[in-house]
């Protein structure tokens, strides 16, 4: 693989500056641990929370650098699994959509490196008040939770955010992070690495059904919307501000506009949404990838991917002095 | 200015590869002809379309060669409009918001350079047909009217699209761009040049009220929100799909999400709006800009702006080929 090097890089040993997105339920130990081989820094997604089966992922990474990630709000109502995960001795402890603040100082304590994500800039003065070692700055074009702020704006507001406020914090580029192109884009607007979530969900290692898979070949970037329907059929108390970004489908169309009527349904719907999940059914459940979509053409190995990510920015990279 | 050429800069005839977003009410001839000065492509605003107004515009271009911009579903209702303009000569017609195909053999046979805007991969089919000299891929961060689709995810698959199916059009980036770090993204993104809107509304050319370009200095880029609020109160007919990105204000904060209601009330609402506008309010009515807010610090000459924003691209891509 060909260098590039950043203060990412340098300050968390990295060969490349490349993290996996903590996706829920489908980021787990195999996918971590590839990521990890690969030079990056893997990342198993805590989601809502569930100890026994973090605990067998730490497992399937076989002993690799590893972090962890979690749904900040979900944690707040068992904080007990924090303590119960930092004794896998994570490299990293990723916190999104919530306040971090509560949990900073056990992280840090536990010699994790503290990654803070963040959708607006109000949030960016938290993570900075919780002395975060990395912001990621998520935009709207990212598959699953999410809010509103695009990358492109995003990535240099926080640059100089940070540049006055917290000159020592790392930023990570997250949201339509899919390729070489992204990723010297990336470095361009002020990030020190970038976080990639959608572009892995197609991976081998991803923990995905094949169907979810194959209808993520078939979409191109305009396939996608926000809405707040999956966390309606399923009963989740998101806070106002976070939709999810999935896959256009029979399951928004029926529902999306129609909240209030799929609050009353949830019930009957409830159920109905998880079989269709469970059965890879990519119509009647919701399909989580982000506008990256357009840019993805084929499931592939975790290490492919980042190897081909990191080969085509260089070039790009090499190729920026030349436009003259 | 030190160099910066790229496909566009050679095919136009440009010092650098940055045009003017024909920013409806706000880019006049002043503005788009200080534009071509700096090396660029200055285009004036044709917006919903008052042959006189474009006439004196012209006439304030002071023979610099500018290119002009309008609203497609506008122009469709008076196509003479086109025809009158084109007699100014133009360097280039953008069309965006609606169908390019039934203007693009006049824009052509007058010599003028199509460029077509698009919001989404639909739009690109449609401006492929229309055989576009130039496509821009405006992203969701811009201000004013425009779509869902964001900047970082929409320019490399349109880039993909065309590499594909138009090798020879050329691609600029929109929505967002206000400094070299975009401008540098931009290109490594894959597009030729860049699109500028919300950074030039803030310059000393820019026909738009004090109190407006205060506010844009006062906010940052989680200050803006896009709504059909603006087009119901003026009675608009804008196709579904198109909203407007503004300040979030008194107006936003008074109706956006009572849509139903305003459109009841826009026979009173419509012409409070429209004084409150003339006389710089920056509450009581929309205030167009876009998520770049946040990377604007000061009201400047366009030619500043201009000189900067490619200084400190070419300082970037420099220091590209050095991260190792």
């Amino acid at each position: 693989m060909p260098e590039l090097t950043t203060r990412l890089t340098r300050r968390l040993d990295l060969r490349c500056p490349v993290v996996s997105a903590p996706m829920a339920f489908a980021a787990g130990g195999a996918l971590a641990a590839a990521v990890t081989r690969a030079g990056g820094l893997g990342l198993i997604g805590g989601g809502y929370g569930d100890a026994d089966w973090l605990a067998q992922q730490f497992t399937l990474a076989q002993g690799e650098r590893v972090g962890v990630g979690f749904i900040t709000w979900s944690l707040a109502r068992t904080p007990s699994l924090l303590t119960a995960v930092l004794r896998h001795r994570p490299a990293a402890v990723m916190l999104s959509f919530g306040d971090p603040r509560p949990f900073a100082e056990e992280v840090r304590a536990a010699g994790a490196a503290l990654i803070c994500q963040c959708q607006s800039l109000a949030h960016v003065r938290d993570a900075i008040a919780a002395k975060a070692d990395v912001i990621v700055a998520q935009g709207t074009e990212a598959g699953g939770h999410g809010a509103l702020r695009a990358t492109f704006t995003l990535v240099p507001e926080v640059a100089d955010e940070l540049a006055a406020h917290a000159p020592e914090t790392l930023l990570l580029a997250a949201g339509g992070v899919a390729d070489g192109r992204s990723l010297a884009a990336a470095l361009m607007l002020g990030a020190d690495g970038v976080l990639v979530g959608t572009r892995l969900w197609a991976s081998h290692e991803a923990l995905v059904k094949e169907g979810h898979q194959r209808a993520l070949l078939a979409t191109d970037g305009d396939g996608t919307l926000r809405t707040r329907i999956p966390d309606i059929v399923r009963q989740l108390p998101w806070p106002e501000g976070f939709t999810a970004r999935i896959r256009r489908n029979a399951f928004t169309a029926k529902w999306h506009g129609r909240e209030a009527a799929l609050a009353e349904a949830a019930a009957v719907e409830g159920p109905r949404y998880r079989q269709a999940a469970e059965a890879g059914d990519a119509e009647q459940t919701a399909v989580w990838f982000g506008e990256a979509a357009g840019l993805i053409h084929a499931i592939e190995p975790a290490a492919q991917i980042i190897e081909r990510m990191v080969s085509q920015a260089r070039e790009r990279l090499d190729s920026a002095a030349r436009l003259r």
